[in-house]
């Protein structure tokens, strides 16, 4: 049943890091390039909790970001400088190039648009 | 003057990525050690915003990870999958070891506690 399939899926455990992918216009990237063609967009995503090193047990624990947060916003600044209690999820590879015409047929060949290999770093 | 000195630090640049340091008991740490021993913790924090590739400049565009974010709130889960669209300001060599005594006089030595050098990842 339609319940069913959706209690399953609200269980199931948040996924680790990884490659996702999506099929996307050249438009729809938003760099800036006007074309119909559908390109493959690999991303990483997902959780990376199995990979904290001490550091970022302490980092959790002390919250030195926290401070530097409440400073921004007294100074009306809208964001702190970030620090991440935690590994990211983020590309360890991309895909070195991305060609394409664009509507008025011109070729270009664009970099590092595309995650190849995702690690939690 | 006091607003002087104010307006000058509320105008100044962002920090980008960088090593910081601060002093804390090892106890302080949270990392479950009873000890009144002082350490340098050292950490990573500020802007990587520098060093974003197309594949940045794209998934803050397509901003895959709300639409994710939307789901989990919908499914009553408090967080979704991070997808990060921007470098993480990230220790890329961390101290080895760390040793102190607890307040028992028990020896350890921690792996992995201080970023040595940090990097946009």
């Amino acid at each position: 049943s339609r319940r069913g399939r959706r209690t399953r899926r609200a269980r199931k455990e948040p996924r680790a890091c990884s490659l996702h992918e999506v099929q996307l216009t050249v438009t729809e990237l938003g760099l800036g390039y006007d074309s119909d063609e559908t390109v493959s967009f690999r991303y990483c995503s997902g959780w990376c909790d199995g990979r904290r090193r001490n550091y970022d047990l302490v980092m959790e624990h002390v919250r030195l970001g926290e401070a530097s947060r409440r400073r921004a916003r007294r100074r009306g600044r809208a964001k702190a400088e970030p620090a991440h209690h935690g590994p990211c999820c983020r590309p360890i590879k991309y895909e070195k190039k991305m060609s394409f015409f664009d509507n008025n047929e011109r070729f270009f060949t664009i970099k590092n648009v595309s995650a190849k290999e995702c690690g939690c770093v």
